[in-house]
This record gives C-alpha cells, sequence and structure tokens, in this order.
C-alpha cells in the first residue's frame, strides 16, 4: 500500500513536469505567433490548448483520488494540496498562451501592435519564455534558487507593462484606436502568465518547506 | 469526533458564505467607485481587500487541518476539496473589485470613461453586482438555479464586453488614448469577475450532485 502511495505521488509530480512543458511550448509559440504574425502557429497553440486543459483535469482527478484512498498526511499531504493549486494555475497559463496568440488571429494579416512598442513585446516574450522554461526545471528539481529568478523575472516584465502604458500614453504615440486595445490587452496576458508562475513557485516553496505564502504577499 | 468534524464542515461553508459577502460588498463599493468616480470609496476597496485575501487564507488553513485530521472521503472530501478552489477564486474575485477600484483612483477627479460607454458599464456594473449576491445566496443554499442564473448573467456579461469593443473601435469613438486603454482594462476586468463566479457555480454543482465539470467547459 505505503508503495503503491509513493509510486502515486511520484506520478503527481511527473504529471506537473508534463503539463508545465505542455505550457512552455504553449507561451513559446503563442510568443512566435504574436511578434510574427504567425496565423498558423496561433491556430495551433489556440487548438492545442484542450490538451492542457484536459491534463490538468485528468491530474486533479487522480490528486482527489489519493486523497480518498491513502488519506495522506504531513509533507504528502501539502503534495497533493499543492497540486490541484498548481494545476489550476498551469491551466490559467495556457489560457494567457491562448489568448495571445488569439490577438495575432484577430489582426492577421497585419502585424498585432506598431513598431515603437515591438521591442518591449519581444523582452516580455522573452522572460515569459525563460520563465515557463524555469518552471518546468522548478517542479522537476524544486530547485527554490528557480523560485527566485522566476520572481526576479517577473519584477522585469511588471517593469515593462509599465514601460508599455507610458508608450502608448506618451506624446509619440501614433497607433491607432485597435492598436492601443491590443498593447493594452497584450501586455496584460503577457504580465498575468508571470504572475500564475510565480504563484505557483510559492506553492513550490509551500511544498518544499511548509512555509505559506499568501497568494496575496 | 464525527460531531467536531461535521461542525468543521458547517464552518467551513459559513466562511464561505462570509468572504463571498465581503465579496460583493466590494464588488459593489468598487463599482460604485467607478461609475462615480469616488475615489474615497475606490480606497476603502483597495484597503479592504487585505480583508478578502486573509479570510481566504484563513480558510486554506482549516481546510488543510480538516483534510490531514479528518481524512475525509466521499461528499465530505468533495465539501474540503471545493472549499480550496471556492476561496482562490473569491480572492481573485476581490482582486477584480480592487483593479475596477484602482482605475477610478488613477483617473480622480476625471471620470474613467467617455460619455459613450458609461451606460455599457453600468450595465456591466449592476450585472457583476447581481450575480456576487447570488453567489452569497447559492454557497448558502446550493440552490442550483442560481448557478443557472449566474451562467446567463455572465453570458449577458459576456455580450457586453464585446459591445464595448465595438463602441471602442467605431468609428464613433472620440475618446482618447487613454479612454481606450481604460474602457479595454475596465471590460476586462467586469468580464473576469463573472467568470469567477461562473467557475465557482460549475463547483458548487460538482458539490451538490458529483459531477465534474472541467474549467474549461
Amino acid at each position: 500500500m505505503r508503495e503503491v502511495f509513493q509510486q502515486e505521488l511520484q506520478e503527481v509530480q511527473e504529471r506537473l513536469v508534463e503539463i508545465a512543458s505542455l505550457v512552455a511550448r504553449s507561451i513559446e509559440k503563442a510568443v512566435q505567433a504574436f511578434n510574427g504574425s504567425d496565423v498558423a502557429l496561433a491556430e495551433e497553440v489556440i487548438s492545442d490548448d484542450n490538451e492542457i486543459d484536459r491534463a490538468a483535469v485528468e491530474l486533479d482527478e487522480l490528486a482527489i483520488t489519493i486523497l480518498a484512498r491513502q488519506q495522506p498526511v504531513a509533507r504528502d499531504l501539502r503534495i497533493v494540496v499543492s497540486t490541484l493549486r498548481i494545476s489550476a494555475s498551469l491551466e490559467r497559463m495556457g489560457d494567457m498562451s491562448t489568448h495571445i496568440a488569439q490577438l495575432a488571429r484577430y489582426r492577421f494579416p497585419d502585424k498585432v501592435i506598431p513598431k515603437s512598442v515591438r521591442p518591449t513585446f519581444a523582452d516580455m516574450g522573452r522572460l515569459d519564455v525563460a520563465i515557463a522554461n524555469k518552471l518546468v526545471e522548478l517542479l522537476r528539481t524544486e530547485n527554490l534558487a528557480l523560485a527566485e529568478d522566476i520572481r526576479n523575472e517577473d519584477d522585469a516584465i511588471d517593469a515593462l507593462h509599465l514601460t508599455v502604458f507610458e508608450k502608448v500614453l506618451g506624446e509619440k504615440w501614433k497607433g491607432e484606436t485597435v492598436d492601443t486595445v491590443d498593447a493594452t490587452l497584450a501586455s496584460r496576458y503577457h504580465e498575468r502568465f508571470a504572475d500564475h508562475a510565480v504563484s505557483i513557485a510559492k506553492k513550490v516553496q509551500y511544498l518544499a518547506t511548509g512555509d505559506w505564502v499568501p497568494e496575496s504577499a
């Protein structure tokens, strides 16, 4: 029984890593589709999101089955509860990739956003991809130094998010209304993607140390 | 032991209702602050959000303690797992109220958005408040007819969300860039608030029937 349980916990962790890998691939493609106005790639991100959703639901079912059958306590219980929280955040990260891809698709064949903010979005996209890849490693290794990296990269994204608004609201902004809408939404989606990663990093920290870091901290 | 457990489950439910009531008050004030450019009320919403965050964290702690000590199964387990999910969504609804209030504060003493979209936002706000109040009742009574109402009102909000974009991107739009940014963000926050309510309604349905409705459905 005990051995089965350890195998199940192992499987939970592997599935989290798997879903995080799907999310990393989806943000990578979404960023490329957004920056390069690649509508085929955007469609791929949108249709692949089902896979992330399904994997998250299946993992939740597994976690609930473990709670019912194994009645874990202490660290084992923390793993299972954290799994439920982390899978919800991963699912939302997949949604953010999808929203970014949708912006690319709506405006095709035009570029989504005017030249003046493209470098800022390229930076945000690069950081989101880096964060997603680090998240996969963090879930695989529980190396908390990666949690720290993710928080720092999130700070950098927040700064870029402000830059977008400064540019859009600045005197030199030549964008049309549709550009303003797209830049506002795109910036928000890039920023939220990173927020969810930070939220997961906190949960991994809780898992590793037992110290609960509230969502709002 | 059994009796203690039933009392604890009762307390979990009462606390969910309590947090939902705080959220209902916060969206009511946020909508009023936003539509009436009331900066004092906006400040109140922003500072009161701590209370929602704290209550959600405390409820999570209680739920995890129950999992560890009572090792619930079947419906009892569903209640505790759903509590963790619902408290996360309520916490996010409080964040959406705060974001709406922040928009009112940033632009003070100007009105947040131009005349042409004010009636649309008044409608969205009214629906968000109605949804929040129904959510309190749904959590209190588990009357699934309210879940249906919430879904219908969410559909109405989604339609208004599209109306905002049609207006903003229409030929008659006279707003400045800052108005476009505000309308885009405000519409997104109003719409997300309702999404979270729908997501909670699904969880209550799961609780009542045992049928899991995936997040993405």
